[in-house]
């Protein structure tokens, strides 16, 4: 598969998970970052993914990938069983309380990227270990963008690495409470100006049902959630959130210098960016897995993004 | 002083009160539901308070409210001590912790409304025991608009009392983990549903440092707050949100028909109110007490109104 002046590379976690939520319970069921983020994105522009699955991972879910022209050649089938995680949510949805993490075939990864990979355009970096994030960004020739997620486990454990890396980012797109970990600060507004000092100029919080702010040099802007009365695991919400947010980024062909050749185009970009991820994350949020994304299409999206647009417009 | 067609009525709390957040501290200064909502809504509308305050309440503070308009007729000079709460508040400051309430001169107070008060032709029931709220609606002929607040200790403590209020209540006005007790319900639409039934047509869920969401039954809206770097003591910040809100709906001399006549303006309306709102708690979080909003101005208000328009438009 070749790469079109669209396409995004992103590398993260391909797993089974087990999920405890107040409406239920799923069992060993498909997730990991890059699946949510993959799928999400492949709504607005092709997609490769880098990662590593166990010999226990189905084969009709890489060809489901497969099928909606997500480039799956950079999955890496090793001997041993693919990553789990267990966790569990109380009644505050926004946070997971993490039961087990099994690396499994995560543990020896080794990224290496085809000739083809090397040269995607776009680059989303999924939450994983930073090792691996930056093993991704040094093999790709990219000149146009490279975002990037994390979580508090490698804030906490692994920061110099992240630092590394965040200096070649130019999106970042984390949890407000991560944003709070990493910057040392409490709010908003001096958090965004120390993570700019970190290297990335765009900065996406994500706020759970609360929505997402956005921060750039010249630009504040926050937006709500989609409020729906179906709420059943927020387990990917993030994930594809940023799969939506990217995927429109990487439609309209914007690079970094975007940002500080036009700031007027650029946030009106992001903006439109993280109103396509909020709804994405709605749908994702109403059935446990993959299970709501995977038989999403293109028209029922459309028309809950008409819905929010009304819901959020004065 | 006689009433004109947009003057609003309120009954609440005049305190003193005792406070700690991450800021600082701040001992016995200024507070209370009806202190927060009478200088907000001043902004827009000639205000009348009704409530209770001890001889150590300070009579220039008095002069101040009479100075920008709002008639301080119905308030009460009891022998005794003010009511006095003190809270604090930790990290999330969504949330305070109650470490006292003294009730005292609120104890015995049983409101008499003054022929001019009960021709009020807008009634907002500020946060205070719902047996008073009844008494002040009683005696009140308004036929235009009633708006309401409560809290967490009347849900639990006063339910039926609250109930029987709120039978006579337009517009609803509380925090969303309030919603959520009242209805006995999990997600912010299924709240709204189940409070309709028992009265209110329009909500409002104030949502902390996340905004609000209106609730009518044809207009679901979403706002997120303005995004500040100074955050001192969020005391205040709902009954502030709500006496712009207030002072906005009853300057625009809508009522509760316009709701079921025009719902489109409704909506419109109502939304304004709580931008206003929202822009008016922006303010009262900057400083302890009622320090903020009494030295505000309104170019300052419209300039940061202004400011927030933009960063919530995409």
């Amino acid at each position: 598969m070749t790469n079109s002046e669209n396409t995004i590379l992103t590398v993260g976690s391909l797993a089974f998970d087990t999920v405890e939520t107040p409406a239920g319970k799923a069992d060993q069921v498909l997730g990991g970052s890059c699946n949510y983020f993959s799928i999400a994105a492949s709504f607005f522009t092709p997609v490769q993914i880098v990662g590593v699955v166990g010999q226990d991972f189905p084969q009709n879910h890489l060809e489901t990938l497969n099928s909606r022209g997500i480039d799956i050649s950079g999955v890496e089938i090793s001997a041993g069983k693919t990553f789990h995680w267990s966790g569990k949510y109380n009644q505050n949805l926004n946070e997971a309380q993490t039961l087990a993490t099994d690396l499994n075939v995560l543990e020896n990864f080794n990224p290496k990227l085809s000739p083809e990979h090397q040269k995607a355009p776009y680059v989303f970096l999924a939450n994983i270990d930073p090792d691996l994030q930056l093993k991704v960004l040094e093999q790709n020739e990219c000149s146009k963008l490279v975002a990037c997620d994390s979580m508090n486990f490698w804030i906490e454990q692994k920061k110099e690495q992240l630092l590394t890396t965040l200096k070649k980012v130019d999106v970042l797109c984390i949890n407000e409470t991560e944003a709070y970990l990493l910057s040392g600060e409490s709010n908003l507004s001096s958090a965004a100006d120390k993570i700019f000092s970190l290297g990335p100029k765009t900065i996406i919080l994500k706020r759970g049902e609360y929505g997402a702010a956005l921060f750039t040099p010249t630009c504040t802007f926050a937006i709500p959630a989609y409020l729906t009365s179906k709420i059943v695991d927020p387990t990917g919400c993030g994930d594809s959130f940023a799969g939506a947010l990217m995927g429109y980024i990487a439609k309209e062909n914007l690079d970094r210098n975007t940002l500080t050749e036009n700031p007027e185009l650029w946030s009106k970009a992001l903006k439109h960016a993280i109103l396509n991820g909020c709804v994405m994350a709605s749908f994702t949020i109403e059935d446990f897995s993959l299970n709501r994304i995977i038989k999403l299409d293109k028209t029922e999206f459309l028309e809950r993004k008409s819905q929010f647009e009304k819901m959020i417009s004065i």
